[in-house]
């Protein structure tokens, strides 16, 4: 039997995860579950319906996972905690702050209901966040280090459309090879998230917009830009298009240690994406752990757990013999 | 109270545990067992015994966790099912094609003694396998490559010096970038062992050795050298000493794969390790898997587990709330 699957929300993660379950045999779509009218949302999967939201609780005992696909902002810290009463539940809450905030809240309704949820999965939060732990942990002497992109930051370009005669925008998160080497080195720079990355923008003006201006105003906002080598080029609006639509993201964990007596001996751990599809990707990774829900679940387990409380073994679907022949 | 570590056998791996632990405030190493006179043998931890290996059995109760630092050849095979009656053990078990049933006896033998085994921990087997099984899992779609350097092989090493004419020597894998690059650009080529490293040796000749003579021969050893693009340096005893006496290694795992609906968007994960000490590495792994044996174990787990059996939060010295709030 197949892991029934259901998703919320079908914006660039839910479209993710369609994709994602069609890569794996053992998982089926069921439904789409959308706030717009169902009628003009059409979907890849012709075996799965698309659904109102409101309805989505008539369909208790007829999903093993359902993805919530929504917002960190304002959509996931409702969602989760509420279709975690229903439903074995994953999310990709990305607010790294206010992560403990939101397990706390999805566990107490989890535990409750004897759900299993599962929140902050993806990339960053999610598999860069599973290679601090495991490099931390076997290198305890040493320093971490993250570097994002070559990437689309969403939070940036929204920021950059938001200037006054700016029509559209992309903005780009480029790291610094040079303070990558320095760590790969063994130098153990001290870097602020500016020293480490280069902000590169793209940007559509209004007719008649002021280019100066408008490059002035971007590269002195604050927390956004004016701490970063920040690079503005203007482009047409057929370039953005042509050029700039895809997502592709990326970054790079380092963990630079020393073992031996007296710390004689240096080690670089690197954990390296390279992503042309940021959204399809982090949906790759939810998909993979609703098959580690799915078991967990079945063996008895409620509460919120992280990517760090999963054994990679769940996340395959291999046994554990076929494991150790062919991947040990 | 601190997790109480015993040591069996007092070499490389010996060693590095033990500098390990010194790295680790909530471990502490009780005692080394060797098959040596320990009279003879000196250890870096005054608060530890040296002692027979016989003698093993009388610390029944004493010992959290034994971590077995013998050869996978003839020591491992006996010890690992031998000593996981009494203890909970940890091995470096590393020939891959031997795993199943070496999983076999020391499961039986665990299980049947209500013991917890973990084998072939380190990085290769070890945090290589961990990359590959969560990077396959992510992208079903894909391919995996592992490439190994660049590194001291001590197997390549035993081989050289095998050879007559041969003083002494030592072997570097070199993994060859091209190789590696065209992995990253998705070029999904198919490539041999041979096809992805360099084979480099530096070799001290006996007096009146002739160094054509060796080095053909060496070129030409089957399973070693022969498919290799092997390279032969002699130097002298003296620069083999000075330059060559260090173990470093290394390498890197990538897995190229594609999402989307007809497989349109292309992703590389790579995982790579620069190790300047390959045992103290190696060491240091065990040793964060010495913490979650030492947790499993007192929430009753037994039998024989692999690094794909278990959570990443439990090699870390950090709560579940404290990994939360700082790692994820």
């Amino acid at each position: 039997m197949s892991i029934r699957i259901g998703i919320v929300g079908y914006g660039n993660i839910g479209r993710g995860v369609e994709c994602a379950v069609l890569q794996n045999p053992d998982m089926e779509l069921k439904a789409v579950f959308t706030r717009r009218d169902p009628e003009n949302v059409s979907i890849l999967t012709d075996t799965a319906q698309v659904c109102r939201v409101d309805d989505i609780i008539k369909w208790q005992g007829e999903l093993d996972v359902v993805i919530l696909c929504g917002g960190s902002a304002t959509d996931l810290p409702v969602q989760t905690p509420e279709y975690a009463k229903y439903f074995n539940v994953i999310d990709t809450f990305d607010t790294h702050a206010k992560i403990p905030e939101h397990f706390a809240n999805v566990d107490k309704s989890a535990k409750e209901n004897g759900k299993l949820a599962l929140i902050s999965v993806g990339w960053d939060p999610g598999l860069f966040s599973i290679a601090r732990l495991y490099s931390s942990s076997v290198l305890p002497q040493g320093q971490d280090y993250t570097f994002w992109g070559y990437g689309v930051s969403q939070g940036h370009s929204d920021a950059i459309r938001r200037v006054e005669g700016v029509k559209d925008a992309k903005q780009y998160t480029v790291p610094i090879e040079e303070a990558i080497d320095a760590v790969r080195n063994g130098e153990n720079p001290t870097l602020t998230t500016a020293q480490k990355h280069i902000r590169e923008c793209f940007v559509v003006l209004e007719d008649g917009a002021d280019p100066v201006k408008v490059e002035e105003t971007i590269k002195n906002m604050p927390n956004y830009f004016a701490d970063y080598n920040t690079i503005v080029h203007f482009i047409s609006e057929d370039e953005l298009k042509e050029k700039h639509s895809e997502i592709p993201h990326g970054g790079v964990v380092l963990r630079s240690g020393v073992t031996g007596l007296n710390g004689e001996h240096h080690h670089v751990i690197e954990y390296k994406l390279k992503l042309d599809s940021n959204p399809e990707f982090t949906s790759s990774v939810v998909i993979a752990y609703a098959r580690a829900v799915y078991r967990l679940a079945n063996e008895g387990q409620t509460g919120c757990k992280t990517v760090f409380d999963i054994a990679p073994s769940y996340l395959s679907a291999l046994s554990g013999e076929e494991l150790r022949a062919t991947m040990l």
